[in-house]
């Protein structure tokens, strides 16, 4: 029986030959062979670490240790991250260039923070997930955290500035760090991209509270996620229900997080957490649940601002009327019907203080979850699976951790954030060494959960067999090679601001740069021969490449199977002119 | 007197509204006071720390210790890094955007690869500068280590790629850490962004060689930083000559290093370095000197292919004619003029093969330099600065580092790299614990420094006073504010595609509207009235900014003063076909 080391490189070769297929499009067969093997590989596997751990062997699985034995090194990412290669890439700039335009047609100037920070700025920010913080080695300098989000960092950066710049719309794009348990398929990862977008500032109630959620439709809109629905929820109602339904003041926060498992927990088990873990009275529990039950649009506003017991608690009323003028605004933006009002939502994070809100889309949610539910306020919140999704086990570097089925996950809300008024002040305050320092900022946010969206969006495009590079025109020549000309030539189209390749062998055979050409699917090849420049002139075909039974099929130009005579001097003019250039800027190549 | 930590706190307050009032483009009077303030912070803080010095107090600087002493956190970003503000954001975004564009022109596709890396990957790459490696902190899973540059990443990637990715043009863009001492003004820092293009696979001789100089060529054509040099070496002249001055062959690697500090110190400390420290003889050394010191075009090349010791040794035979075959290339590509064959240059890395290269502009050189030396074969290596450019002290964190005279540091080469063969092959041996391994991909790439480019472009930008924000229009009420009619208008033309910005006020001033898109230098404001509305018009006022006398100045479109009625049907078709609109597109705005 081969070992679990020798199995496990197997896997990672074979799995890169897979993903390198089915990028370059290759035909169904082919993939579905390579496709068998790695199955049957995994299962190998499955059968060595059994074999391994009934031997009583330390050995399951811990490739660093056999690795290190053989004297070897082990190539690959680390835990919880991947490379992006060529063409996943050109999948992922496409998104960061749609989320970046709507940021600055939204009015937003980048912000760029560094990938660490000073380990006291992160302190006591994030609760008990303080424990998914990567610190840096303390290397005789200054204690460093890698940043967990672009909050904090983003609050830091607004109280250094103190009163010089605290009317802001601010965008950040970068990679943030959680030693979290990681679900690669769904994009759950420990190295993520997230695109954030915040307003600071003291303005008018609820308006830049409804920029942001227009912000993510349109942005959701413009990506090809799907139907979406913009969860909202306010902290201030939420309070108020608490207090109303009789919760005492200091359990307020635990009783909130507990209310916020209800997309992941049915009634019973939040119910149970409630009573049994943090002591609630049974009765209030059930008063909280027939409150958190309801989800709906303006009606459901209506239907609260009704409850005289609401109306008489003042955290509840501000909230509602908040709400209420948030409701007007979003009609306004013409968004209104993304939004649903979503009485369970509460969010993890301690330091929302107004609006809350997470976008969902069908494809980001666990099983049995509709987008756009319909409104019925006498449903009850959505069923989760009954299968425990998850399970501790230990994994290969000792650690123990959660063993997720990844069938039973959904890569969760897309996008998400809420109002934080008090966390600039929290800086200012520590900084000053004054708890009642006032330099507070009120900001509102949202962070959009790149990775997640790529992994809804990446499988469309290798579906749709979308190109997955830039190059216009490819740069051949017959006969001798005729290298010096052709990189005259490559360079002549370069400096036009034309994407150009060649094939970089001094006397390649034609076939071979057609090959070429077609791998990065240029839709012109341009063929120089010596009659070609003592005439001055070149002949250009023009080719295009369609799916056409799940497998891409070139197809020329109608007419241009000869390819065309075009005079030198007006090659720049011609390419860009033709149906082929047009379709690309179009974006139907 | 005030105590350190206050006069720290008020000089980065100070420092933040310096450049809050600079970027904004306040007056030159406003500028002048608070730049006045900002010295005589300094010259406190200096005696401050000069008398707890004398005082004998351990305090001097210690930020750290004073802060924690009054249970205060510390407001800063970890030494060698910094935040990027919005208008510093907007020029890097630009200085990334064309570095990007000419990556695919050059038929490069988009790799990325993850912040931090198993330590073993980068073990054994960097020689004696590892210790400059950042290290996360085990919490009880990987070693990890933060990267050092690109190269080793992508190395790794294609082996792990195996087979199947062999040909590749491949681009990175981002962030890589050293532990260096940063020198902040200048660019160097510990946190900082490289633009990497590499091509892998067997091709012909000096084809890829030739690319990626003349691609260098076209980015530093493209961006605003003077004029420059592409310094180029070979490896193996330089090996050829080691061998016929008679250096042992176990001293080459490090007498070659010995011979990369010609840039930095005179000839006469390198020659102590090379027999004192290292154990040369001087004869050698000395002729040594007389081949190092030849800078210049195809011409140096004659002199060398005549030179009958060097043309007797194949390493450097191989070498001589790599040169010429590449300066046949680089005619081609018309970028030539832009070479000097540089004899001194010899790269730290020890991985290098091959071809070796380095681009310098004026403004990135230390004091003396001059781009596009004459070819003066009998020049000696350039006068390095009397003044000792460093000395040893202690900085607050404890930490021994050198205290740099920023006056005497140049951002030294603005992009650099070279041909590295074996990499590849390293990883694939060490993975497969063979070292005959055969999985060797030869490579060859370039580094773009873009902190050191944005360290010289940026105080262009500032004196040019360019635009920082890409809004368009600014949509303001009279009368009752008009919120949601504001906010209609505004979701219409942004669903065009139009970049617009608002007051997130209720009932804001007509003349406040006018300032906060001012400030923001809007080209178009939009006047909407209840008259406006029920009539179907707005009123349209274009503007733009120049510098008279270092100041900017409003200037209104000529015979626009009262703006203009526009039918609001035709609103964006109008702005789009204004000049105004096409001098923002052309990058006149």
């Amino acid at each position: 029986m081969a070992s679990s080391l020798d199995l496990e490189r197997e896997i990672e070769t074979q799995n890169a030959l897979f993903n390198e297929l089915r990028l370059s499009g290759s035909d169904p067969a082919g993939l579905e062979e390579v496709k068998k093997k790695l199955g049957e590989l995994k299962r190998s596997l499955g059968q060595a670490k059994a074999k391994a751990a009934a031997d009583g062997s330390a050995a399951s699985g811990s490739k660093d240790a056999a690795a290190k034995k053989k004297g070897r090194i082990l190539l690959k990412t680390p835990k919880g991250t991947r490379d992006y290669g060529p063409a996943e890439m050109f999948c992922r700039e496409y998104v960061e260039r749609i989320v970046k335009d709507c940021f600055t047609t939204y009015g937003g100037s980048c912000l760029d923070t560094p990938v660490f920070e000073r380990k006291e700025i992160l302190a006591g920010k994030y609760g008990e997930d303080a424990k998914l913080i990567f610190d840096l080695m303390d290397q005789g300098g200054e204690q460093l955290s890698l940043r967990y989000d672009h909050t904090v960092p983003l609050a830091r950066y607004l109280s250094m500035m103190g009163g010089t710049n605290t009317q802001s719309k601010l965008w950040q794009v970068g990679k943030v760090y959680r030693r979290d348990n990681p679900v690669m398929s769904k994009g759950r990862m420990r190295e993520f991209s997230q695109a954030d977008f915040d307003i600071s500032g003291t303005w008018d109630p609820m308006i830049p509270d409804a920029e942001i959620i227009s912000l993510v439709c349109t942005i959701l809109s413009k990506l090809d996620v799907g139907e979406f629905t913009i969860k909202i929820n306010h902290r201030k109602i939420l309070d108020g229900i608490f207090e109303v339904c009789g919760v005492p003041s200091e359990k307020i926060r635990t009783i909130s997080s507990a209310v916020d498992k209800l997309d992941k927990l049915p009634w019973a088990d939040v119910k149970k957490e409630m009573t049994e873990e943090k002591g609630l009275d049974p009765s209030v529990a059930d008063k909280i649940g027939e409150y958190v039950k309801h989800k709906g649009g303006p009606e459901l506003l209506d239907q609260l601002l009704a409850d005289p017991a609401l109306s008489a608690n003042p955290s509840a009323k501000q909230g509602l009327e908040d709400m209420s003028l948030l409701f007007t605004y979003l009609s306004a933006y013409n968004v209104i019907n993304r939004i649903s009002f979503d009485m369970s939502l509460a969010r993890g994070l301690d330091y929302y203080t107004g609006i809350i809100y997470e976008a969902i889309v069908e494809a980001s949610a666990p099983p049995g979850f509709k987008a756009n539910p319909p409104v019925d306020p006498s449903s009850a919140p959505s069923p989760a699976p009954k299968k425990k999704a998850s399970k501790k086990v230990k994994n290969e570097d000792g650690e123990e951790e959660e063993e997720v089925d990844e069938s039973q996950v959904g890569v969760g809300s897309i996008a998400a954030g809420g109002r934080y008024d008090g966390l600039v002040g929290m800086f200012s305050a520590a900084a000053a060494g004054d708890s009642k320092h006032k330099g507070s900022i009120p900001c509102i946010g949202i962070s959009i959960g790149l990775d997640r969206i790529f992994a809804i969006i990446w499988p469309k495009w290798v579906e749709k067999g979308k190109r997955s590079k830039e190059t216009m025109v490819y740069v051949m020549a017959a006969g001798d090679g005729l290298i010096v000309e052709r990189m005259k030539l490559v360079k002549e189209l370069r400096d036009e601001g034309i994407k150009v390749d060649f094939l970089a062998k001094k006397k390649p055979k034609l076939p071979v740069q057609f090959a070429a050409g077609e791998r990065d699917e240029v839709p012109f090849a341009i063929i120089l021969g010596e009659n070609e420049i003592k005439e001055g002139y070149v002949m250009v075909k023009q080719q295009k490449w369609e799916m056409i039974d799940g497998k891409k099929v070139k197809i020329l130009a109608e007419g241009d199977e000869k390819g065309e005579k075009v005079d030198r001097g007006q090659l720049v003019q011609w390419l860009r002119t033709t149906r082929t250039w047009k379709e690309w800027e179009d974006g139907k190549l």
